[in-house]
């Protein structure tokens, strides 16, 4: 990859270094679009974007009309987080494509790198919004009645950010794609607590995630009595606890539930809260056990709400079946490992991922390399140079035999 | 008292009606400040303003060396609170000067009206900044390291509010006030449910405020297994049912807590919070129960720490001793209300008020009015035209007892 592409991009960003916050459609998402863009260009590719910002660069095959193989991942950024989740697909994507391209060879099949919109769900409550609406999971009226903290809709920020027409020619039909293969970094501990260098995602977790509102009654923190209240963080606090308790219930380490979000209302020192949101979220491998802990959130809060006299209501923000890898896909990526000497393994996603949405409509599968403590979302992320060209080769094999 | 002059005061606002938003030193603050001086200078009254931007409009006695009799309140209002809460006493006490002068009453001693800067603590964390430094209850050094959520100073923002010169020169010896009286709803139900008309406050209970910082571990909520979790949520969850537990184990009903402030960071949904802060406000009419309610919170938010592997610290933001009424005010206020016919009690203001910090430089009470369902801090706050009035016939009479 080129020298220090990383830390470019990772300059760009609304946090001071080594935080990176880039939320979709700010201006600095928009520079670093077009810090991409740019790149892309200079490789040679043709670059379209479509309606939600979804940016796609093409390497023309010999046989331009056959379905394209593609690879990519996100570029934006939860506040105060790092340069790797995400860019290591992006940046990573493009550099194999260049690879190919130096050595000479001649793909059958196009190649696209494809950089999704809002794969973090920072600004509007919903993760992966590009690939949802590119895979046909988000339909265009639920698109349109998203909106943003500031009260600004998605068409709203998209227009202003220069992506426009209609939501619905987002879409893309399954066969699109021959095939779609993402490299990232793992965001667990796993490949490094084992030493190896890369796994091949054979399955995506699935991910719910819900938003909670809480009504009480507020007033003022010194005049209005303890057994006259209503308390909205209080109400929140508990349900937060029962998030926590829900997950460690299942006795399978691979149950998790966060609490991420928490807001209080008026959010005064002396005042007592009159209404609080919680965003909530949870995942598992096993998507009946997941939903075993949604139920049991709740009825935890339900329980809150009669107990505290609030209004407690669960609204879902999505809820998505987990995705499994295509087969073929994961044994060329084996191969690939196996030809270079890697030491690899077969395993899971916890996270979710672009993947999950692009595996509806084309075979999908995952390329991942460790970081370092498993972190990530977090300003002390980070793949070393040699783990990302290891990632960075796996994926150029694999692409080359894709497309061949 | 003019007609309408609540509802065009409550009109200058950042909430959209009936909220009231009016944080110091905004554009809209300082739109309410311009609102009130044309009011006291179309009054005959003359106006100067200090360095933090107390505001004192002055009618000279007869003998102007003599220390003035004064009155007052605030005109800040917390995000989304209501229209009564201190303007009351700032609108009420102009209208009072306004009847004496009209009665063509010449005073000996002067009488001010002071509209003080920042009863409410929102925008720097601590309550009554302009009383507190008036009083020499804040010193100027802990004054000029305040700084407000975007990072602006104390000393850069009610400069760029046209408030200069030094801190130094707020203060006010002891005895630069003959008498202080502050007319103010009670924000409580006890006059509402008894039937009374007015209130002579004859102590101030002791409030306490404290700020709790919680550093976790953050990571990605997807990734990060629950037992490798320290979640900084979780345990502000913990600690803020802790303040609820505390107040309530004291038994008394004249103990309040409650937690109106918590912020989560990173505040995403598919992200561990990292960290998390509080503010918490504690009262109480005994100093002493109140001191060993901080101290259980102290001791509930040091077992979290250690439990959930996070750190806590408390940073204590005020704890102000209560303050007594001067009895002979107090008695004056009984004398005016007896006088009337109106139905009154001796009682205990349990919000703070500028006048605890007014009592440590001026012989002070408090004439309480009555507010429906003692709401206040909400939009819903109310005190009838008829209920203010009365309020500002017993202040009236007061003032003129005082200044003779």
């Amino acid at each position: 990859m080129g020298p220090g592409l990383i830390e470019e991009l990772a300059a760009i960003s609304d946090a001071a270094a080594p935080a990176v916050t880039r939320v979709v459609f700010t201006g600095t998402d928009l520079r670093a679009r077009a810090f991409l863009t740019g790149l892309c260009v200079e490789a040679g590719l043709t670059v379209r974007a479509d309606a939600v910002g979804n940016t796609f660069a093409r390497w023309s095959g010999s046989d331009p009309g056959l379905p394209a193989v593609a690879t990519g991942s996100h570029v934006d950024a939860i506040p105060n987080a790092g340069a790797y989740d995400g860019t290591v697909g992006v940046l990573g994507g493009l550099e194999a494509i260049r690879r190919l391209r130096r050595d000479g060879f001649t793909p059958r099949r196009s190649i696209e790198l494809i950089i999704f919109t809002a794969e973090e769900p920072t600004r509007f409550g919903i993760g992966c919004l590009g690939s949802r609406l590119l895979s046909g999971t988000l339909d265009e009226p639920t698109a349109a009645r998203l909106w943003d903290a500031d009260g600004r809709s998605l068409d709203e920020v998209r227009t202003a950010a220069g992506f426009t027409g209609p939501l619905s020619s987002v879409r893309l039909e399954p066969g699109s794609y021959h095939a779609f293969v993402e490299l990232h970094i793992e965001q667990g501990p796993l490949l490094e607590q084992q030493g190896l260098d890369i796994g091949a995602v054979i399955a995506i977790a699935a991910p719910a995630s819900l938003r909670v509102r809480i009504g009480g009654s507020g007033g003022h923190a010194g005049a209005m009595l303890m057994p006259e209240r209503h308390d909205a963080l209080l109400a929140a606090a508990e349900i937060a606890l029962a998030v926590e308790r829900a997950a460690l219930a299942t006795g399978s380490i691979d149950t998790v539930a966060t609490t991420g979000v928490c807001q209080v209302f008026p959010g005064a020192v002396n005042s007592v809260p009159s209404r609080a949101t919680l965003e909530i979220d949870v995942r598992d491998v096993d998507g009946t056990r997941r939903d075993a802990v949604l139920t049991a959130i709740r009825q935890a809060a339900d329980a809150t709400a009669v107990r505290r006299g609030v209004t407690v209501t669960l609204e879902p923000i999505n809820a998505d079946p987990p995705a499994a890898c295509a087969p073929d896909i994961v044994d060329t990526i084996i191969q690939a490992c196996d030809r270079r000497g890697l030491r690899h393994q077969r395993m899971i996603s916890r996270a979710y991922h672009d993947s999950l949405f692009m595996s509806r409509i084309a075979p999908t599968a995952m390329i991942f390399i460790p970081c370092r403590g498993g972190v990530s979302h977090r300003p002390d992320e980070y793949a070393s140079p040699d783990q990302i060209a290891r990632g960075v080769d796996v994926l150029a094999d694999t692409l080359l035999e894709l497309s061949t």
